[in-house]
C-alpha cells in the first residue's frame, strides 16, 4: 500500500479526551475514530490489526475442537426472562422496542441464545460434547464509556460455549479452552497469567481470568515470578489428551486479582518471587454447570435413557480491547511497538526523497518485489519531510522499517531498522527483501 | 471434519414457514435457524458459506483499489438529522434510547457515518480520489420480514463510499465498482445482469442494479439475451485504465426491472434475443454528487485554492441475501448445487459401513490425505443409513461425492460423483485424491 493513496488520518498532537496511552496512540496513528461515546469506527490500520488478532483467536478456536457460527446482535427479551437474566442485567444491557412493539435488546453475551440453538437440536448423549463459538459485535451501555476500544460500548467480542454430559466432560472442555486461551495469547506476544476469578453476572463455580501486564491496567494484580517466563508455544499440544496436568501447572503458583488476592499466601513467597503489578483481563472462562440448561430445558438422553440437562461453560476473549491491551503491553515513547503477529503491515519502506532520480526507482522496484513475496508493506512515497516520515513510521509501529536516501542509494544499500530496539543495518536492498522475505509467517 | 462431531442440525422435512425454495434449504440443511423474526443465526455450515462470500467480495474490493474499514452498527440519530434523513427513513430504522437518553439507530446504511470520517480527516485535493469500503450487519425493520435470509432484518452488507473532486473522477470510481461487481458475482457462479434502476432513499442522478436471474425472483425483468453469454471472468481488467468502454458494453443492450420497464424498446429486439424472467437484487450502485457531502460539509480545497464539495457514490452488495440468491439460481430437486467458489466444503466422503474393517481404514486414509492437500472434507462417518448419507450429501450441496462401499473397497475403488451433473465413475482412490488436489483454488 502507497501511504499516499492510503486512508490513515494521523494527528500530530495528543487528544485531549484520550486518558490511556493506547487510546492516544490508536487516535494518533489513525487506527481508529470515534463515532459516538463509547463506539468506534475502525479506520484501514487499525481495522488491519483487529482481523488479525481475530484470525488468531479463530484459528486457536478451531485447533481445540470449537466450531464457528455467527449469532445476531438483535436478540428477544423474552428469551432472557426464560433465564432470569432480562430483569437482572439492568442498565448495562441496551433494550429495544421494535415497531411491533416488540421488546428486543441488542446481546451483551450470548448463553441465553447458544442454548436455545443447542436444545432445539440436540437429543441424545451423541450429540455431545460440542464446542461452538461466535465473534461477533456486544453491546454493553456503560454508564462511563472511556480508555477507547478497551472499554467501549460497541465491542467484539469471542465467546464459545461448551456443552457436556457431566460435570466431569465440562471439566474437559474446561481446559481444552483454558490451553487454548494461553496460546491465543502467546501467539499474540502476551504473556497472559491466568487468575482465579470471581463468576460476576454469568454465574458458575469455577472461573479463570486472563490477565496480562501492563502500567495502566485498571486492577491490581500479584502473582509468583514464574509466570512471567514461561513459554507455552514451545509445548506440542495434543487437545484429546488429559490437559489437567497442564492446567495444574499454569494454577499451582500464586496469583490473583484484587478481589481474590490473599495476601498471607502472596507474603509467604520468597521476596524475589513476589510481583505486584496492574494488569488488563483480555480473557475470561466459566464453567456454570446447569446454570442456563435447566430454565432453558437444553437436555439430552442418555445412553442408560435418563433425561439430563447439558453440562455448560462459556469462554470469552475481548478482541476489539485486544488492540488496545497489545498496546498498553507494547509501546515506548515514540509510539506503538507491535508484535509481528499482529501487525497491520510488516515493514515501513520509506523514500527519503520522493521523486529523486535514484531513491526512486530503486523504492518503486523493492516495493514491487516486496510484494511480489507476499509481505505487507507500507511504502511512504509521499513528498513531505524525512523528520515526518521517520515520525509517523515510529509512531503507527511496524515491526521493520527500510529506509532508502540518496547517499545509500548511490551505494545501492537501505537502512534496516527493528522498530523494537532500535537497532540499524545498513544493507543491501537485495539483503532486505531475503530477511523480510524469509521471516515471513514467522 | 467429521459429520459424527459436525453441528449440522438438518431436517428431514419441509419447515412450513419457509415459502421459497432458498429460505426452505438452508432450513433444512441445518444453515441457519431463525432467532427472532426476521433474524437468524447462522449455524457452522451456513457459516462456511457466508464467509466465502464475504471474502470473494473483499477480494473484488481490494483489487479495485477499495480500502477496507469497519464502522460501528449503532449510529447517532443527531448525524442523520443533518443529512435530513433521521424524519425520512420512517419505520424501517430501528431507532434506540440510550441509558443516557440519547437517541441512536441501528445504521441500515452509512452514507452518513463515512461523510463524517471522510470530513474530518480530508483537507485538500491529495486526498482525493478515495474509495473506501466496510461489511457489517445492518438493520432494517422490514413490516414482514419473509424469505428467510433474504429479506431478513439484521443483515450483512457490504457498502463502499467513493469521494473525488468533480463528476468526471466520480464517474471513475461508478465505473470501477461497475466492473469490479460484474467480477464479483461471476465468481460465485452467478451472471448478474446490471440494469438502470431508482434510486429511492439513497437519492441521486445514476444508479444501476445488478440483478441475477431465479424463477423465485421477487420482481419481473426484462433483458437482451447477449447478458446471458457474457463471460467477465475471461476479462483482463486494469483499474487504472480508461473503464469506460467496458462499462458501455455491459449498460447498451436492453436490460431493466419492472419499474423502468420500456415495452417499446423491448419489442424491438427480435423475439428469440427478449428474456422475460423474475430477477433477484445483489447489488445496488449510486452516484449521488453533493447530496451527503454539502449537507455534512465533506470539503477539499482544489490546487487552486476553491473549497468544493466531494463529489460521492455508494456502492451496496448484500453479502448475508446472496446466500439465498445463489441457492434459487442453483439448486434441485434433491438440494442445493453449490458453485465450487462459495462452497462449505468442497468434497463430502462417504463411508458407505461405518465400522467396516475394508471400508473404514480406506476411507480414513482419504480423509487425512485429502485434509493435508488442503482440500475441505465433510467426511460422513456416521453408523447410519447409507440412504440418509447419500440423502444429506445432496441435500447440502457440496461439489464433489466420493462414496467407499464395500463392493468398491475390495477392488480399491471409490464412487466419484459430481453434484451437478450427476455423473458417477468408479476410479481409484488415488485418482479420486488427484482429482480433487489439482481442482484446488479452480
Amino acid at each position: 500500500m502507497r501511504s499516499s493513496q492510503f486512508f490513515m488520518p494521523t494527528l500530530r498532537e495528543n487528544p485531549s479526551e484520550a486518558q490511556i496511552v493506547s487510546h492516544r496512540l490508536m487516535l494518533r496513528a489513525g487506527m481508529v475514530r470515534q463515532a459516538s461515546s463509547g463506539i468506534y469506527s475502525w479506520l484501514p490500520l487499525g481495522f488491519k490489526v483487529l482481523k488479525k488478532i481475530e484470525q488468531i483467536v479463530r484459528e486457536e478456536q478451531d485447533r481445540a475442537g470449537c466450531q464457528e457460527l455467527l449469532m445476531p446482535t438483535i436478540q428477544s427479551a423474552d428469551l432472557w426472562r426464560e433465564s432470569g437474566r432480562y430483569d437482572d442485567y439492568g442498565k448495562e444491557m441496551l433494550r429495544i422496542t421494535d415497531r411491533h412493539d416488540r421488546e428486543m435488546l441488542y446481546g451483551p453475551t450470548n448463553e441465553e441464545l447458544i442454548t436455545e440453538i443447542f436444545r432445539n437440536s440436540a437429543k441424545s448423549y451423541r450429540d455431545v460434547p460440542k464446542m461452538l463459538y461466535h465473534i461477533q459485535w456486544k453491546f454493553r451501555d456503560e454508564v462511563r464509556p472511556r480508555f477507547g476500544v478497551m472499554r467501549g460500548r460497541e465491542f467484539l467480542m469471542k465467546d464459545a460455549y461448551s456443552f457436556d454430559l457431566d460435570a466431569a466432560g465440562a471439566r474437559r472442555a474446561y481446559n481444552k479452552m483454558f490451553v487454548s486461551y494461553l496460546r491465543t495469547f502467546a501467539r499474540m506476544g502476551l504473556q497472559a497469567i491466568p487468575m482465579a476469578a470471581d463468576t460476576g453476572p454469568i454465574g458458575g463455580d469455577l472461573s479463570h481470568e486472563f490477565i496480562i501486564l501492563a502500567d495502566t491496567g485498571e486492577s491490581a494484580v500479584f502473582c509468583d515470578r514464574s509466570f512471567i517466563e514461561r513459554d507455552v508455544l514451545s509445548l506440542d499440544i495434543d487437545y484429546d489428551s488429559d490437559l489437567e496436568p497442564l492446567v495444574k501447572q499454569w494454577t499451582t503458583d500464586y496469583a490473583a486479582t484484587d478481589e481474590k488476592h490473599d495476601a498471607a499466601r502472596f507474603g509467604a513467597l520468597p521476596k524475589d518471587r513476589q510481583v505486584e503489578a496492574r494488569g488488563i483481563e483480555v480473557g475470561h472462562i466459566f464453567y456454570f454447570g446447569t446454570k442456563y440448561s435447566e430454565p432453558l430445558k437444553a437436555q439430552v438422553q442418555t445412553q442408560d435413557g435418563q433425561t439430563i440437562s447439558v453440562h455448560m461453560g462459556s469462554y470469552g476473549i475481548g478482541v476489539s480491547r485486544l488492540v488496545g491491551a497489545i498496546i498498553e503491553a507494547s509501546h515506548d515513547d515514540k509510539g506503538i511497538v507491535w508484535p509481528e503477529s499482529v501487525a497491520p503491515f510488516k515493514v515501513g519502506l520509506v523514500n527519503l526523497k520522493a521523486g529523486d532520480a535514484a531513491t526512486t526507482p530503486m523504492a518503486d522496484d523493492l516495493y514491487a518485489r516486496l510484494t511480489r513475496a507476499g509481505v505487507e508493506v507500507l511504502y511512504d512515497d509521499r513528498d513531505v519531510r524525512a523528520g515526518e516520515k521517520f515520525a509517523q513510521m515510529d509512531l503507527i509501529g511496524l515491526p521493520y522499517q527500510v529506509v532508502i536516501g540518496p547517499r545509500g542509494a548511490a551505494k545501492g544499500e537501505v537502512e534496516f531498522k527493528t522498530r523494537k530496539t532500535g537497532a540499524v543495518e545498513e544493507i543491501s536492498a537485495e539483503a532486505a527483501l531475503n530477511k523480510l522475505a524469509s521471516r515471513q509467517g514467522a
